[in-house]
């Protein structure tokens, strides 16, 4: 296998890119400027020696704690749980959050053995027994393992006092059309409507 | 910037990566293993000092003349004419032909300023006096500028004996359907028909 073939094959890996794309992005880096292959190169051999995950919250930081977890001006009333650090870049990308993370590392699935064990709970219950917050919003996915965790969740800390705990409105996306929207997210829809 | 973004905004610059399915990938690199990164990495820095381009067709390689070329099985009465380097493999990839090849680096588009002399015909005159070729098979894409240059190669050499000029049939793609035939396509396919 020669370099190209190498090169090709690792790029084939990623998730989303098949061999015909994999080629594609092979024949670019042939052609792009030298510089810009040396910095991404460098980028994805030294990305996991940067990037680790926040002692207190679980998302991926460059410092300890992380920027969030360790910023004045954040509300530390208000806690939003999540499944993935991923989502706590795209829940900050919004800017209508001011409040603290809570990253648990995925969702419960039982039928992939994933239990309240392989999750973060343990140390979420620590920072809220610690801590002094008022809301829990459950930010998990709106699919059938992001909404066991939710109920979990809710189970967990349902009988704290001064505690409210919400979860994100699930419906119709902004820009839809009715026409398109699944029975499943028109039913979330419908139950969850709100006076106009 | 953090090494993430630094990450994400550098794999967004791949043809056909947006900002999101940058997002995912450095995600995922994060989350791969050591090894798998440092490789990738690797490859990606040296790729443009272990490929370059054959000085006899055109088409890259890590040896000179490349495999194709330097190949005692091909038949040297056959050249395959292509725009790009990536076409070489493409066709070799089906299997069927065993011919020589000849890489243009593009095709004739008076519109982007890209002319015949932007383009090897010079070399590919060289070899065509030089060889002892009996056919051409225009390779360029089934599109204006491929057909343009696909004429101006025919007006080259049609004065040539000996020498027969073809090109690739193009017509309805195996395993498509009538019904999705765009009109051009079809008026081909048709134009083109050959005996049952």
């Amino acid at each position: 296998m020669n370099s190209l073939e190498q090169l090709t094959k690792s790029l084939s890996r990623l998730p989303g890119i098949g061999p015909k794309t994999a080629t594609r992005l092979s024949y670019y880096l042939i052609n792009s400027p030298k510089s810009y292959n040396q910095d991404l190169g460098e980028q994805i051999s030294s990305i996991q020696d940067k990037i680790f995950k926040c002692s207190i919250c679980g998302s991926f930081t460059e410092t300890e704690p992380c920027d969030i977890c360790s910023d004045p001006t954040k509300d530390k009333t208000l806690l939003c749980i999540v499944e993935q650090p991923q989502d706590v870049v795209t829940i900050q990308s919004s800017g209508v959050y001011n409040g603290l993370f809570h990253v648990l590392g995925g969702a419960l699935n039982p039928l992939e053995g994933i239990g309240p064990r392989d999750l973060s709970f343990g140390k979420l219950k620590q920072r809220i027994e610690k801590g002094n917050f008022k809301e829990l919003i459950i930010a998990t996915n709106p699919t059938d393992e992001g909404d066991t965790t939710a109920a979990f969740i809710y189970s967990l800390f349902k009988s704290q006092e001064n505690l409210s705990i919400t979860r994100l409105a699930s419906g119709l996306p902004v820009g839809g059309d009715l026409e398109y929207a699944d029975r499943l997210t028109l039913t979330r829809s419908l139950n969850g409507r709100i006076k106009f």
